[in-house]
């Protein structure tokens, strides 16, 4: 990676935003004994969409572009998300992705957003990074703070603040850990932004050389929340997989361009064709049973930009958006 | 209300962002001999399209986003507002609401924005607001500074200036007031940017538990201006009765939200049916022989959060709309 | 132009954006030997969609608010660039028109941006604006920092550097150079946000006065780029001609309303209906041969606002946009 952005430096300005912002937002905010500060967006809070928007721009380490309209895209649901980021690799893969396994006694959460670029683990004698990913981005990041969101209709426990700051070798002064329920609004609008995400992290699993993305954008309609766990995480994904729509440019060949274009759909997994929620359920609901294809937008352009060729693959499902939705 | 965010504080930035590209937006600010500071947003000046966005977010008491963009929702109006708000109750009623009844000699104006939510008066030696509006809201707001909206074709007069001032107990220096002609571009979009807060208006007219409304978001298109008045408003309205579009997140019963749904739309009302202009001219323009329920959106949804069911009444009427915009 | 805001101190602050934010935008920034700042957006960096929108708010000389979302007027390309400026004449002709004609050797190019409005030559013993256009405009610039962009395959030779900065009167410490490659995806994005432009600059060929245009709106479609100069830059103009939309609002009778909005869309030229790669070989690459009536977007909208009357013409192509893009 050339271009050697600090997504932590990028995205504390946003933290502030969210932090200064509290009581127009609905988030709280707690200082921890320990000097962590806690924003709760919607556990004992109503936090809200302009929320979810901010912690959406978080989670891409400052690196992105989140933005909130009316669209006619789908029949039924005009309230929208827009996503880009020049480097979506790094934004997406490099900070957004939920890649970090947390747990401590029955508390169990995945960590997305920059603090996941710091985090170091002592292997051989050798500080490694917790994430065998950050090998392959060949990114690493270093910060005088950080922040964290996790996904979760609970805040961690203090152990697992003291861990993530351990990891990322800062004093938990130094940490924001953001927790957004699933069933929020906050919760529903960063899941759905990343629709975008979702592309690259499937992009890599095809093999498709993630040097080789050089820009990307991506739009997908915001969920109703929906108070059950499953029912809401099923409509996030759901929003993606039936309505998200990304346009990627990469360099290379036609060939790999249109095959990814080709393989990216949500539709192309032997999964497709029912409410998340019903997947799960049918799994028993063990997630990794779940066909890790299935996770990407219902519609792909790619555009070739050494040929100059686009191609596209996949289509819109109002009705299976409708069947999850609720409409 | 749990988030007692100002806003007046809020909306200070955004008054002072007017005032200093005021060339840019071609604003006219004038410094009065009281001090206060008379800003033309377009009786003898341009005025525009981004000065219309800035002020409908002064409007909000900087508690709501309004961007502007080209949709293909109505058939041949693109030019588009979308408005959402974290805490639409407070934005909406709490701040951007014309409610304060104003009138000096011949000038008779209505007041919208933050001050509203300081403006006091003394009643059986105590002070209490000026509507009694913020008793159920059980807000007030205090700040150093204050800017409240008038839509009007003239600049009020010093009197009106020194009853603003008194009543929200600052001195004129630190008091903005901002005009906008009904008829002028940056009247129109902020006009139509009220798209959410005729939504809140309605519900509390219906009696719906204000409190349980926790997020909502709203697009209409922008109106073409009208040089005469009556027309000029008829346009601005009915970009919300025909083509305003809200989505309401809500707390509560199944059937509160589905009641609201079903009532909210402008398609419900008695006088329903024609351009604004011409009901206003039927009811020999006395604005308050127009059924109250008629100003509301063209089409709503309502999400229940504790159930996740979404309901949906009302549509879009591009027939109306053209008729009123004249295509 | 009563409102003489300076597009230089405007857009110095966006300028500084884009350098102290080089890493995350993946542009390339660089001091010269005599101080100039020449920054590269896609020659050897990827550049991209987010350096592209804050390159074309310069270009406009931060008149300008230009903001990309997903879109579904076209049925093939969402991506889309919304810009509009309350001061569309000033933004569009008197900054971002590339007005001047720059070479050196074999380099050639033409500058847009603020710079040009500083741009001054010594005639008769007389300083005179490099380009006429600035007397009709009767705008002139002056500030202590200045920027141009330059639409070119290669930066430019230092000769170019030291000219521009001694027609603006300025040391070329002062003076800040933007190159956007027609063919990169910053580039794209900067060509495609002068759908209100050649809007300008067609309603000045046409004498419209230009003092009538009081606020303007437009969108286009975002090119996919292509590695050949001609189909590149054939992209980026039929993305205008062909689904470009904008919406002016103008004082005036209807009559020159109604004739503006009828000769301004792309398909009243004689040269209309093909991609423009295709017109640019017939006329053997000679762009001067080409019908300057072309330039323009397909769909127009044209507001009286002393009468409320909107006059349209021209529409969406979808197929020739297709044929363009390579959908």
């Amino acid at each position: 990676m050339e271009f050697k952005a600090s997504v932590n430096k990028l995205a504390q300005p946003l933290v502030q935003e969210l932090i200064n912002n509290a009581d127009k937002l609905r988030v709280g905010v707690e200082k921890l004994a320990n000097g962590c500060t806690m924003i709760d967006a919607g556990i004992s809070v109503p936090g809200g969409l302009e929320a979810g928007r901010i912690i959406a721009e978080i989670c891409m380490g400052g690196m992105g572009t989140v933005s909130i309209n009316h669209s006619s895209y789908t029949t039924h649901w005009p309230l929208s998300v827009n996503v880009y980021s020049s480097n979506p690799v790094l934004a997406c893969l490099g900070s957004q992705y939920a890649g970090w396994s947390l747990s401590h006694d029955k508390y169990y959460a995945l960590g997305s957003g920059p603090a996941r670029a710091m985090a170091t683990k002592i292997k051989d004698d050798k500080q490694e990074p917790v994430e065998e990913l950050y090998k392959e981005l060949a990114y690493r990041d270093s910060h005088d703070a950080t922040v964290l969101i996790i996904e979760n209709d609970a805040l961690p426990p203090v152990e697992i603040v003291d861990k993530i700051a351990a990891a990322c070798q800062l004093d938990a002064a130094k940490l924001t850990i953001i927790v957004t329920p699933t069933s929020s609004l906050a919760g529903g609008v960063q899941v759905v932004s990343r629709v975008l995400e979702v592309s690259m992290h499937k992009a890599h699993a095809l093999h498709f050389p993630l040097e080789n993305i050089i820009d990307g954008s991506g739009s997908a309609p915001i969920c109703p929340p929906h108070p059950k766990f499953v029912k809401a995480m099923g409509r996030t994904n759901d929003a993606i997989l039936f309505a998200g729509q990304v346009h990627l440019f990469v360099k290379g060949s036609d060939e790999a361009a249109e095959k990814l274009a080709n393989a990216l759909p949500s539709s192309t997994s032997k999964d497709y064709g029912k409410p998340f929620a019903e997947i799960f359920k049918q799994y028993e609901y063990d997630f990794f049973k779940i066909d890790a294809m299935l996770f990407s937008p219902a519609s792909v352009i790619v555009t070739a930009v050494e040929s100059g060729k686009s191609f596209r693959a996949g289509k819109l499902d109002n009705t299976l958006l409708d069947l999850s939705f609720g409409a």
